[in-house]
């Protein structure tokens, strides 16, 4: 991985690497904080997976999160939202909700983004092995937030990696893929028609089925755009109230979609996870 | 003043207005965030100016400034940095450090520069009055900050206007533009050849004879690429010691010249600033 930019933060360092992925086979852009603690030896990690049209930069200019990540001592490392590239095919109209910028977070089945669209895979196992061999990570102490598209990514992944995860949070979740516009196109173009397959990847499913707990908090803007016909928190709140799942669902009066919301409680979120790493 | 846009943020509001400026001959746009102590009766306000390049959005989204507005209860107004618009001159050759995004806070004279580049009438007088008679400000406690060209800006507006602001900071100013290419260039470009007009718009000028005195805070990154060509804080140091000014000057050791360095230190500002209002 090459270094390819490095900004002062917070006492600690905000970095930007370019690396080659042989899962998503294409070049691609990550970004890691590392608090001042880094310096003394290995800190726990936060992976940040952020939602459609993001790259990695959105959230490291927009949520202030480096100066709670400092004060807690916790790595944030934040990948891009979708394979990049010449070759990667995208959505045939150029969509923001399909293609590029709108990975999902799973492994693409159907031609041609199966060629390149294995975000599950390089989020959970190619990129953790590469930052954990490179920089100053404790892998036994990981979490995982996200927002969006980004959320949806991290309530699934940290639901089908029981073990893995010590905490999971998300910002305004997509928390049914199975039953929302935004889920259904990006569900059906890489997963195929089967909806069996779509289960796999949708967070009320995985919830309803969890063996193993971690803690979980989610916050959702009541004024968010998207929340009645995209996001759905209540389909997930009851089946975490059947299965008597660990979880807050927040609800926050007059917040949106935006960062504005995202920075207004990522300090909460961290300290959240600092008490469980 | 039209409201565009309006997001909530730490309780408060993040507010994006549009209106036509007088002195500016153009429609301009700025934002305010307003704390959540705004909903109780006046409160009192910060002026942000940005620098080169830079439009009213960069600091708003950028700095996570509005965490520490909403616990000090300091509503921060941040203006664009230039007129805008298709009838606005421009740079000839479209540089990134003169014309539009390039105002440097001066009333230009020469033509065709004039006919729109007022931003000091505007920034000290004109915007001031809009948002004092149409939003919950109190304009006796007025303080004023901001980055770079914006901090040439209130340095020299805070300096020029003595009893107006309680108290002054910057980042990475431009302590003396009479001495600087970037100075040098846009105060000939607006001002002409005469450099008795540009002493007015100089910090390092305006310090030396300055008659009253307020707080000053200046940080500035060690490892900023303009530091030593462009900025050159010994200058305003020299003066500043020389006229035994109250002023601190800190230098930031890895800090470059990015928002990651506003980031880092904008928390520390609004408390000095918090502090004398």
């Amino acid at each position: 991985m090459e270094l390819i930019a490095e900004n002062r933060s917070f006492g600690g360092r905000q970095l930007r690497y370019s690396h080659r992925s042989e899962v998503l086979a294409c070049d691609m852009i990550f970004a890691v904080y590392l608090p001042p603690q880094a310096e003394q030896g290995p800190v726990p990690v936060l992976y940040w997976l952020s939602g459609l049209t993001c790259t990695d930069e959105n959230f490291v200019t927009k949520a202030g999160a480096q100066r709670y990540a400092a004060e807690h001592g916790i790595a944030i490392v934040a990948p891009d939202t979708s394979p990049r590239g010449e070759g990667v095919a995208d959505d045939p109209d150029g969509a923001y909700d399909f293609g590029l910028g709108a990975g999902f977070y799973v492994n693409a089945t159907e031609a041609p983004f199966a060629a390149n669209y294995q975000m599950y895979d390089y989020v959970v196992s190619e990129l953790p092995a590469l930052v954990e061999a490179e920089l100053p990570l404790d892998p036994k102490r990981q979490a995982i937030s996200g927002h969006s598209m980004g959320g949806h990514g991290a309530l699934t992944i940290a639901l089908k990696n029981p073990g893995r995860f010590k905490s999971v949070s998300a910002f305004s979740p997509i928390c049914s893929p199975l039953k929302c516009p935004w889920g259904e196109k990006a569900l059906g173009g890489y997963l195929g028609d089967d909806k069996e397959a779509w289960r796999e990847y949708d967070a009320t499913e995985l919830v309803a089925r969890a063996e193993e707990r971690l803690p979980m908090l989610v916050d959702q803007g009541e004024a968010d755009d998207f929340l009645a016909e995209q996001l759905k928190p209540e389909l997930l709140e009851k089946v975490g109230a059947a299965a008597d799942y660990p979880m807050a669902i927040r609800m926050q009066p007059g917040y949106d979609h935006s960062y504005y919301f995202i920075a207004s409680f990522i300090g909460e979120h961290i300290a959240f996870h600092a008490a469980n790493l």
